[in-house]
């Protein structure tokens, strides 16, 4: 807090000295009560959150921030490397320098493209170690002097005292390093760094001065995107006064023929500025650093070098650092005052804080000239919407992309029309799985993006090609190439000797069909939605009756053997997890989960035997993923997220209410690790937004909201229908966290849920708080949603 | 011969059965007189001519070739790999494959995209080596079953017992593979070969299956060009009936938080029919090949998969090979019947033979849209003119431009608007130097585009944008980084000190400032133009006249203390030569070296003495490309190219007369290996072009041509005016080589130049010849072109 109030007056200082200042002194009253105080980037770069704290607008494809310890060329994979998914963790105390690329929150990663570091007189071309960082160009820092909100990032190196300062706009940040001491600083650009490095990531680079301040670059590295092509326009603030190309490539190209020379019979071009290959450095450096801050200006595309160098144009034209600084937070807050939440600082920054981490992807993909690099490599011209990639559709679809119909409603059509970008460039004609940078991963199951499509739709946002919409979900959902959509339509499930994580997937593509079933309805095609609707009660198809479970089950139709239901095998029937959680994967059809597992009262107590029995380290030994654990509930991975809302459905809600409580308290704060595992682009946060208001989407495509409990005392959302919709929570304490009763614009609310029409329509649903919870109210959810069995 | 009368009856066969059949019969009589019977590809092909056998069309972009031993991923580099510059040697036994892109005759090499091999029964991945064929999919191969012609290649495959045939459009190959046993045929298309190559040369390439008999690929390798990109759409003339993909990288990704697993918790989507890696290659199988010759077509493209497929479609639509291959012969033979030459069986081969290797390039690089990749590595879009590659610029502005010229004038200003594409996308602001597939190499020395566009505008070519040409030339010509242009301006010469080779250096940029000079005349800029005449003269700067040699010199003015005339050290003072023979290189002021000499008489002297005095291999042993030997003066190699004229400029054009001659009886032939040297993409065959005509361009930009002797009795040149210009040669016969007189157009000619206006006008150039030299004729060549000392 200290720590974000002196940064706030010392940007208020800068600004008084630019044109922006007067401006800015009208807005000034305003400021004070700006939502960016509360955001505190640092929430999740601890424990297993894997967010980043750097410099990144909302959506932004610029995401400038620093890495603790990226693997370096030549040095081995480091055991530690899940830990810096996103370049920096929380623990580490050295940083090795700030790049452009970052995912925040995901399992997996890649990205980092382009490290910068300033140094002073020496000159160090490789990182160095964290254990001895003085043998190469990376700095000591320290938590005391580091600083982060949203759209600005800076530190304090302790090793060159140096003050490193980042902004950005969408498409190009810029650094500003404030030199204290030497004679000569040196800033190195290092394309040999990635975030989940490993020998021979980098295919293919090259930088190239162009002129006294100016440089083009482009990396091709194979990651987890294969041949994920990135270029770079860099531009320093004051002529370089000399430099250095570093060629530390050792399979480079030599000529055979030429008798064991390099050349072949002429002079190479030594005056060239360029270098080119596998591993390639740049080292600008300026006489006299002290005089002013040097800084640097970075521009990414994905398309080319001079679209890079337009990009850099158009966002950053001049060198207010203070003006790019003052632009990426009034982004910041016009998305920030999208909700006006009270209630103690630490939930503020909770709050807020999540809030900030809904808002990073999925991003801006296309250069400012609406050019962009497509799923098929091929460049292509957006027309007339936003191109967008990053989409980490397994996690997000469950509540991220729900949330962003409610505080990005003006991009959720241009994310659903990147999603048919993706559909009509893929040669698989699918849409996308686990897509990002042009690149399809296929992580993870399901063919979710159907979901995100029909709830779009169905909330009324139509500013996409609705038409090849339909076309999309239907050719996707029948996929012959994907998985195993044959196999699922031929015998009612995935068989587990056609497919490991055979059970999540019957239940994924069960409860994403009930989406094209939705969205066909919409649509006004009964038939083809009962078709769906059929497909979408193929989960009964692995529920063993025999034992209770969703369980693996083969082609000849006989059960798996070895079922264990806490066990969570690598390459098993479940997908991180086990069945003890999967089970509850019905989220469409909660009613009919209930039938099979035999009523209300024996589906309260399966609940709670999954909160409340210890799953051993044993059972889940393979899995990095699950973590968060109340009993055999993850909250920390997205299997889990909608199960402390199912006791809703058995008329059971002041159970639920206690469970959000619980999870609320042990497995989130406003620390640095304060999320329970991976914010998963998004999805852990806007499961906590969700929940902080005190309802749920349990089943996207559904448009109804199960109760939890609200957890701040006031929140209203302003829709962009000009509505409020606020939620006001009584008497709610430390022990007052159960619903006492709850009324919508004064008419008492007998049920547990809420429609998203209620939401759009706005006013006020307010809660009485207690200590003590109302069994009675909601017990008679009789007409509880969603229910295909209804 | 036989082999060639053979293959058009069956052309003329097979086209019997086509819609294309009635137009061909109507040319049938024309087709009798064809020159394409006097082509013979595999002249060149032995020796160090590099050139190869396979099918192209005039300038095309796809040259689709066989390879008898490219090197192999994982195989150290082979000691004779410069003998296999074009993929294919005629002393070698086996063919590894057919691969669509070669260089004609060049010294260095690089290419070899795409290799395609067909197979019966066994599945072979890996090539094998021509030592035990049998351990891999290469086969062997008789010359005896060997058939080429222009836009046509087949070959027997001895192993397989498959014909394979081979025929091209510009832009796209077809292969026609007949299978005589077997129960299964393959066809492995192999992304690791490459011509000169070595480990890591692939930086990536994928290939992906769109429907049952198409795949698009794409591979990027580092060779002489680096980070080089090229795309292919790839079509069966029938549905594969099962596939293989290979992946045999073995550093390809591998996820490194999985807890040794390879993917991260989820299953790879093994069902995409695609492969990306270093090391791809893809099998397809045929079920019942002896049914129906199958066939492939390819298309190429340096900026896209949908630009390749664009490609394909637009150039060969259909299956019909014997159709593809009469376009393409039609194409050669309107190339061909600009000239009209008597002489000998070997005489035609060689001349019709020299005229087909001196329409190789610079070849297409541009896609039917019209979009092409420049140097800069952006895609472009070219609006109003073709876009050229493969400006082998050190070699061909010497004979190859001037010849085109008169041969394909239509294309010279597209080559010339190229090269200024070049010059504007290039960051270096330069024109090309040895520049290929968007790349410049920075091969050789000088900047001899600017002779080229000099020649070309001088004579009336201008569909180019001139101011644009003007403006380059002198950007380039004072470019500051470009090797010691810098110094040179500064010093008169370019100091031994700065640069190695500084006097070939000196001497080539002195005479690329002649033909800037001519150029800024013409352009009515006299005053620019004395400035650069003022640096034409530059050589004398480098003449030291205490040995009467050009003779290495620092940067104080003292000359180089080891200078010995014989020897071509690497590195040294001049480049792939001595100084005896870069003594001669005043092409633009002949009179004014002979001046520094000291008189005709001393000149001649010196002339004979370095035919005579033979060259040590130990002056040449770094040097492979100073080949084709006469005493000192190297025909296999460029800077000799002109010296034999020389003798016209001291009143002795008898001695040239007899040196022109020597060399064609001994330095050339009908044979495989009947050139003296690499072909260097047409210009050793530009050089025989004129000398048989007898007269060559011994400084381009003058536009007067020196005699030397004509060596067929009769060559007619048709011009694009519609005059046509001939040469005949009364008596001419193995001991009548002297001119007794000459005569233009009943004028006789006194001295022993023409000039170009002259070749315009058409007419004829009536020689008589004898076994005597004419001693007195041109004996006082006052006026002798060119001269800056005049």
């Amino acid at each position: 807090m200290k720590k974000i109030v002196l940064l706030t007056l010392i940007s208020g200082v800068a600004m008084s000295f630019n044109l922006f200042a007067t401006t800015q002194k009208l807005l000034a009253k305003k400021e004070q009560v700006t939502n960016l105080q509360w955001v505190d980037p640092f929430i999740g770069t601890g424990g297993d959150g894997h967010t980043f704290p750097g410099a990144v607008v909302p959506f932004g494809m610029m995401q400038l921030s620093p890495d603790t310890d990226t693997v370096m060329r030549g040095v081995d994979p480091q055991p530690e490397i899940y830990k810096r998914c996103a370049g920096y963790h929380y623990d580490d105390h050295t940083i090795v320098g700030f790049s452009h690329t970052h995912f925040s929150g995901t399992g997996h990663s890649d990205l980092g493209d382009l490290l910068i570091m300033p140094m002073v007189d020496q000159v160090l071309i490789e990182p160095g170690t964290a254990a001895d960082p003085d043998s190469g160009y990376r700095s000591r820092f320290s938590h005391d002097q580091e600083w982060a909100s949203p759209g600005y990032y800076g530190v304090e190196l302790l090793d060159s005292n140096i003050k490193a300062e980042l902004t950005t706009t969408e498409r190009a940040g810029m650094h500003q390093y404030t030199f204290r001491k030497g004679e000569e600083a040196h800033i190195i650009l290092d394309l040999t760094t990635a975030i989940y490095n490993f020998e021979n990531k980098v295919i293919w680079s090259d930088i190239r001065k162009i002129n006294d301040h100016t440089l083009v670059a482009y990396r091709a590295t194979n990651g987890w995107a294969n041949n994920r092509q990135m270029y770079f326009a860099i531009e320093f603030s004051q002529p370089i006064d000399s430099y250095e190309f570093i060629n530390l490539d050792d399979n480079r190209y030599r000529c055979m023929g030429c008798l064991g020379k390099e050349k072949h019979s002429t002079i190479e071009n030594k005056q060239v500025k360029e270098a080119a290959g596998k591993a390639i450095k740049f080292v600008a450096s300026f006489n006299n650093p002290t005089a002013k801050p040097i800084k640097v200006k970075v521009a990414l595309s994905a398309v080319s070098k001079s679209n890079a160098l337009e990009n850099l144009k158009a966002e950053i034209p001049d060198w207010n650092f203070a003006h790019v600084r003052k632009q990426a937070e009034q982004k910041w807050d016009g998305y920030l005052s999208k909700f006006e939440a009270q209630g103690t600082t630490a939930q503020k920054r909770q709050f807020y804080t999540s809030l900030y981490h809904a808002l990073q992807a999925p991003s801006i993909y296309q250069d400012v000239n609406g050019e962009y690099r497509g799923i098929d490599g091929e460049i292509h011209q957006g027309k007339d919407h936003i191109h967008y990639t990053l989409f980490s559709l397994w996690d997000t679809y469950r509540a991220l992309h729900p949330l962003l119909t409610y505080i990005a409603p003006d991009r959720v059509g241009d994310m659903v029309q990147s999603m048919l970008d993706h559909y009509q460039q893929s040669y698989d004609k699918m849409l996308p799985i686990w897509s990002f940078h042009g690149h399809e991963t296929w992580t993870m199951i399901g063919y979710h993006a159907v979901s995100v499509i029909a709830d779009a739709y169905l909330k009324g946002i139509r500013n996409f090609d609705t038409k090849l919409a339909l076309e999309a979900v239907l050719a996707t959902s029948n996929s012959p190439i994907y998985d195993a959509i044959n196999e699922y339509k031929e015998f009612g499930y995935v068989p587990m000797d056609v497919l490991p994580e055979s059970v999540s997937i019957t239940l994924e593509y069960a409860y994403d069909d009930f989406t094209i079933a939705r969205l066909l309805e919409a649509m006004g095609k009964p038939n083809d939605a009962k078709a769906y609707f059929q497909r979408a009660m193929s989960y009964k198809n692995v529920f063993d009756h025999s034992v209770g479970y969703m369980r693996g089950r083969d082609s000849k139709g006989n059960w798996d053997p070895e079922f264990n239901p806490e066990e969570a095998k690598y390459m098993g029937p479940f997908t991180e997890g086990n069945s003890n959680q999967y089970t509850f994967y019905v989220p469409h059809d909660v009613k009919g989960l209930i039938d099979l597992i035999g009523g209300d009262k024996k589906f309260e107590q399966r609940l709670d035997a999954l909160f409340d029995t210890h799953l051993s380290d044993e059972m889940i030994k393979e899995h990095e993923d699950i973590a968060g654990l109340i009993g055999n509930y993850a909250h920390g991975n997205e299997p889990s997220h909608h199960i402390a809302y199912l006791y809703n459905y058995a008329g059971k809600p002041w159970r639920t209410q206690e469970r959000i409580r619980q999870i609320m308290d042990t497995l989130s704060s406003d620390k640095p690790d304060g999320l329970a595992g991976n914010d998963d682009v998004g999805q852990m946060s806007a499961w906590y937004i969700f929940s902080a208001m005190g309802f749920y989407p349990v089943a996207p495509g559904d448009l109804s909201y199960a109760f939890g409990a609200p957890q701040l005392p006031s929140i209203a959302l302003n829709l962009s229908n000009g509505n409020v919709f606020k939620v006001e929570a009584n008497k709610l304490s430390h022990s007052n966290k159960y619903i006492k009763s709850a009324k919508l614009n004064g008419q008492v609310l007998k049920l547990s849920f809420i429609t998203h029409q209620q939401i759009m329509a706005g006013g006020t649903l307010l809660f009485e708080m207690s200590d003590k919870p109302n069994k009675q109210w909601g017990e008679a959810n009789a007409d509880r949603p969603p229910s295909l069995s209804n």
